[in-house]
């Protein structure tokens, strides 16, 4: 279920559930945010070689989101099968941003644009781009990087 | 758990709860949207005096989100009784905007621009807002209001 | 939204929310134990008047589900105020067995028995009820009591 | 991300992920459940080969859980990779009994029986087990076979 073919860009396949769906019969929309959760995940395990559960269990560092733009442009149904693609758009001292799409064929679902931090688990505060995961992205190809963050985060 | 004092604000205490909370012992963002949810059932049904579940299962019209702007400022952990706010920003002719946060005491933790169209269950596409809603959310007292809305929407 | 007029038995009423509710217009079964674990929550935090959120982040107490036994009744619609009510089957050592059932009206959705045991949440191994959830449990008024406790328990 | 080896025995390799667990760093029990569901989705379609989002939305044929009882046995981490395996107990005219267990190497980490019925999604009434579902339970090869159901269902 795992298709990565363009430098910059990691892909992957997702069957859309019964569990997903809302009695409107469509996706309700906070479960495309755990959809896009399971998408960094796997960016980070697979697209980047790190152990996610490691950087959160082992290692006690935090990759909360701290400011989702998020649009829906159709709905999607049971049965289908998206694709959620993600490219970095930046990556800052303490913080990445994520251009992330859902689609079926030509048809655009969403399009997001999620902000993560890392943080220290055990106050919660934003700590700088473990080295391991910032030499990682910079090698997975953001699509413009920057030398300093300043945004200020929780 | 219903408190509603200022005049076009409607608001809610929830407790956050144990399946509300993620590995980091904090919420687990997709959740916060589930909550989001609620608080926009709630106001409808008790803002607005419209049965919610009314407007989707009996006159089939749906109130989906086509766009979500968030900010996460601070974190909120279990056994903590938050307070969700609704205003809403601006009434289109198919949409409703909704400025919402949640707060703990003067703690901003998560502040949200929210917009929601009205649509045929049937089609998934945009219809009006229904009169009584309209009629409802003028006399709630929006922000802003709007003779028209020219965003495009699924 | 809480009412408790029965001894031995704690009972709160909660609105099926359209999150709750799948492609068929009713509960998804998950979604009913989620509603369960809060009804466990309340009834710790409440019936018994021991913070639930403080056994789990500061004692480091766990209360997983070990067993569960769940009869599926009649659906449940979006909108329902439902009725959740627990009883104590069975008070342990190291376990804690209640009778769960929801309701609306006379008629029964779900009924349940689930079965508790405290842990240690370092090491995930089963413990002896603390001392002050024994004696509230004992207060509260189980339905029938236990020295002893033979379940073995991971 | 499928194996299947035994007949009559369908498997799924699924990865536990941030969002399934709680602050107790483990599977909250409803994510099991919901992992449950999505198996025998997968089930349906891919060892029965009956698409189940067809069953669902277009065939109007719902197969709601109406008993289930489950032994957590052991707890599941973010970052593990387990076995969800399903075999049929029983297929009644109306009911399909399924065994469910999830391991990890030779851990057992729950064992479950899942009762589903086949329903009538616009009165959510039992109905008989579709004949091709039937004869594709049949050809997948049940553990037991019963030619009557007598079970009482909603």
């Amino acid at each position: 279920m795992i298709e990565q073919a363009v430098p910059g860009r990691f892909e992957r396949t997702v069957r859309i559930r019964f569990g997903h769906c809302d009695p409107a019969g469509i996706v309700f929309y906070p479960q495309y945010l755990v959809l896009l959760n399971g998408l960094v995940e796997d960016w980070v395990d697979q697209g980047l070689g790190i152990s996610y559960a490691g950087l959160i269990a082992q290692r006690q560092v935090g990759l909360p989101t701290v400011r989702l733009e998020c649009d829906f442009r159709a709905v999607s149904r049971m049965g289908e099968d998206v694709v959620l693609a993600l490219e970095v758009e930046r990556l800052g001292t303490r913080s990445i941003t994520l251009a992330i799409d859902i689609t079926l064929g030509t048809e655009q679902r969403l399009a997001a644009r999620v902000v993560l931090v890392t943080t220290d688990l055990a106050s919660h505060r934003a700590i700088a781009v473990p080295a391991d995961l910032h030499a990682a992205i910079l090698a997975f190809g953001p699509r413009t990087q920057s030398a300093s963050d300043t945004r200020s985060t929780p």
